[in-house]
């Protein structure tokens, strides 16, 4: 692209043309001609949405919620992204098919932008990339971007980086907080739901989940508390203690200083991230795999020691300019 | 160190001389002259130690168990080495310290060898090194090396890279087990014991932790189920048992190909983790630091993108042998 194309396309997305928008994630997502450039140009003026991840374990009815929250922000007169991070996984396709078709008739109003997006697995590398994509749907005046992950794996953790509120999904079943702590999601939660709380046991699990949370309370002022708030998600009850959750969420962020401080931390992890990331990339040609996979046969033979390998593959590499 | 030197001190910690073996870890330690060569040298003959990490919470005495440990193994006429990793801060010192004193009664048996390494902070580091250390232990002759951590932080996790088999020390408080498993040590740990057992409420302590692992039993065969020891360090009750366990988590670990497998697997990742940690120290020069701090200014006053940012520090990079 030369400059006057991304010009061009820059200012279709920042006047919110929805077909240019498309194109222009996809370029992005790709790593297309132009790709960085485009970013550049657009990030000036990404700075006014508001970012929400909603993870939790699969089948705790995330997609519904999401559903539930752009009818509630809507209501309201927002513009609301989502970027739905589907596993790769070709087996869990359907189910999420699923729910992407039935999200599809939120998408026939202008004010709502729906992207999935695959996750590829590369620990930093999917973070890193949705929130390449929430830079160019904010820049294009979306006020509220969603972050849907499946929850499964490392997603789940990687998303609390890239939002400024983390929203965790849970039902009430036996095991599902306990299931929660074990794979981390009790420290990125800054809001939890109980959701499909029609369901026997909701008070219940609802008041073991308090409980857990009550380890973690300390006498910080600046400390948030994570509520615990009881939703039914195809009723849509709840929803609005969502939307005042949130609210004061950043209310207590900004008046501690927190939001920013959780913005600018995020920008310079995704530039030191992205750095290495292809340094990485760059170091490891083919010819120095094999001869990594040299190395490893020599160490598993104890002709060589671990140290003695890594430093027979990076002596001599030099980095320049 | 010329070549000679080098082939005398690999010889001198062959024979167990303690001093040279103390000398040679410092080395090592520092990254000083000739000890890539001292560990290539050493490593062939690292293969019959095996390696036990201990870690938990502080407080849940993993001095004490420690102690106990090589007392047990010493009456089976086994040598014993300890790698205590503590942790920077210099506020904790004192207490640990005072554990490490304690300890140093152990060191008149020639049988025994203890040594503390500060914890660096450095992801990854903390076990590269501390796996430096034990194989010119196991080198020279020891037949159990313990790792102990501190219990906090990274350096908790890491260590189940680097041992055979990692205990996880809880005591019967309430809320013990949850923060065990908020801080992912429910995840590592193929022994669990419940010290300070003599206390009221172990039973239920034990019951409950015993509850959250029903929760990891499938019906595979291979799978290995942490079992959950009783525990008094003080009186050595217990300890025997522990022995039992780590002698059947090893032989269920060969039995079903684990224990070559995560011994493989755990040489690759030092070797990967190793170049791409030194890759990283030359790639981040003062003169690109300095870039970096601009570049982020400049994303934070929104005139640059995080990727445009990243893109700027490694344009025209290139690496070369």
């Amino acid at each position: 692209m030369t400059e006057t194309n991304i010009q061009e396309k820059a200012q279709a997305i920042l006047a919110g043309n929805k077909r240019q928008i498309t194109r222009a994630l996809s370029i992005v997502e790709n790593e297309g001609e132009g790709w960085v450039e485009l970013l550049s140009t657009l990030y000036p003026q990404s700075g006014t949405s508001y970012r929400i991840g909603i993870t939790g374990p699969p089948g705790a009815g995330k997609s519904t919620i999401t559903q539930q929250m752009i009818r509630h922000y809507r209501a309201a007169g927002k513009r609301v992204a989502v970027i739905a991070i589907d596993p790769t996984s070709p087996f869990t396709g359907g189910a999420i098919l699923g729910d992407r078709i039935r999200m599809q008739s939120e998408t026939l109003d202008p004010g709502v932008f729906i992207r999935s997006m695959a996750s590829r697995g590369s620990l930093g590398g999917l973070s890193a990339k949705a929130q390449e994509l929430a830079d160019l749907l904010a820049a294009s005046g979306y006020d509220i971007i969603i972050f849907e992950t499946v929850g499964v794996g490392q997603s789940e953790l990687d998303i609390a980086k890239a939002a400024d509120t983390t929203i965790v999904v849970l039902v009430p079943e036996s095991g599902d907080s306990i299931q929660a702590m074990k794979s981390g999601l009790m420290e990125i939660a800054d809001i939890f739901l109980m959701n499909k709380s029609d369901r026997d046991g909701a008070d219940q699990a609802v008041a073991a989940l308090k409980t857990i949370l009550t380890f973690k309370i300390t006498h910080d002022a600046a400390q948030w508390n994570p509520p615990v708030i009881k939703t039914v998600g195809m009723s849509g009850e709840g929803i609005a203690k969502i939307g005042e959750a949130i609210r004061e969420h950043r209310e207590h962020s900004e008046q501690h200083g927190m939001f920013l401080a959780r913005r600018k931390k995020r920008e310079e992890e995704r530039i030191i991230e992205e750095v290495e990331h292809r340094l990485r990339q760059r170091f490891w040609t083919t010819e120095r795999k094999d001869d990594l996979r040299a190395q490893i046969e020599l160490v598993t033979a104890y002709s060589q020691s671990p140290t003695g390998a890594a430093m027979a593959i990076i002596e001599g590499v030099s980095i320049t300019e």
